[in-house]
């Protein structure tokens, strides 16, 4: 019964990990289709955000599967909820990234930020990718230190948001409110990106310690 | 022990009902402190989005204390588990509402918008108020019919959306880049609000139909 539960634990874990590789590899993706105005690069990350929402429910139906053969309590019941939120999160990623490769197809063959703005969505990108790239890491291996080093690179991302609204905001900005929006938006979809992903960190943090992080973003 | 269930879930389900109760006030208050600039109802709504989060937290452990009492099974189970995912949106949506109450009490003492775009915020509200009370409703009394009709007043809310950024894009837009994006954000802000709803409809549907409603938002 043990090692059966732990062969369970093993499938969520492997999904999630999958899972997380997948709206990595998407945002890297949208990156790339926002800065080289790349349409074909937009549309595989639109058309892809489907695998991920199936992993999604494969991780749903492993849990619920898991839980009604196997009545786990305590710290195993906690996992398996856990790995529930942890895969809402990443499902939220993806369709973050995919906000990303739509707003670089909507505006195709123009692109979507103006080369002043480049810089910024750069840097947020690789910020972001570092945190995908940590929540990854840490689903295969839990460590509440480096969970808790995910609060601060989502500082930097809120520091590249500002850095972001002040270009938009200046007075000299010369490109009209539509280019704006879109920069606006776009940096909203980062930032919240980044957040899912502190969320995921929390939630790690929560599993290791039994502590629940009580700062809900 | 059936007995004993039951009234558990009775406490998950008035726990649910009186989360979303708050959302509902929560936005209605935020509409009315973006809309008159009210500071002190937005102040209100800032602070108590804790309560939100406080029932949301009581919601999991209440889940989790219930599976490992009763080790539930098939529709019970999943009864459970959509309760943790209707509580995640409901959490979402009290998010929402304070992020409009935060652009209200950011521009006080001036309104964070500008007379022409004030009937749109009001339909928007509108819209967003109705879909919360339908799924305050359907948590008391789960009807998949109801539940499916949340899909259309988020198409009326996509509309209004689209409407709003019309005005926002109007090559005689006088209020420059910072109203813009503002006026876009807060949009989004009511779109992703109602989205939530729709998400807790489609929970019901499944939670009445066991048929899983596919499209993810």
């Amino acid at each position: 019964m043990r090692e059966e539960f732990q062969a369970d634990l093993n499938e969520v874990n492997r999904l999630l990990v999958t899972m997380s590789e997948a709206v990595r590899a998407a945002l890297r993706k949208a990156t790339s289709a926002l800065l080289t105005a790349d349409l074909k690069a937009a549309e595989t990350v639109i058309e892809r955000d489907i695998e991920v929402d199936k992993i999604y429910q494969q991780v749903e139906t492993k849990v619920a599967d898991t839980i009604a053969r196997q009545a786990p309590v305590a710290s195993d019941l906690r996992t398996l909820i856990t790995a529930l939120h942890i895969s809402a999160d990443l499902e939220r990623m993806g369709d973050l990234a995919e906000h990303v490769a739509k707003t670089a197809q909507r505006r195709h063959p123009s692109p979507a930020v103006p080369a002043e703005l480049r810089p910024v969505f750069k840097e947020m990108a690789v910020v972001a990718d570092r945190m995908a790239e940590q929540i990854t890491n840490l689903i295969g291996t839990p460590d509440a230190t480096l969970a808790a080093e995910l609060e601060g690179q989502d500082d930097a991302m809120d520091d590249l948001e500002r850095a972001l609204f002040k270009v938009l905001l200046d007075d000299d900005w010369p490109y009209g409110a539509e280019t704006a929006i879109d920069g606006a938006l776009l940096g909203r979809f980062y930032e919240r990106y980044a957040d899912h992903a502190v969320n995921i960190g929390e939630q790690l943090i929560y599993l290791i310690t039994g502590e629940p992080v009580s700062d809900l973003t």
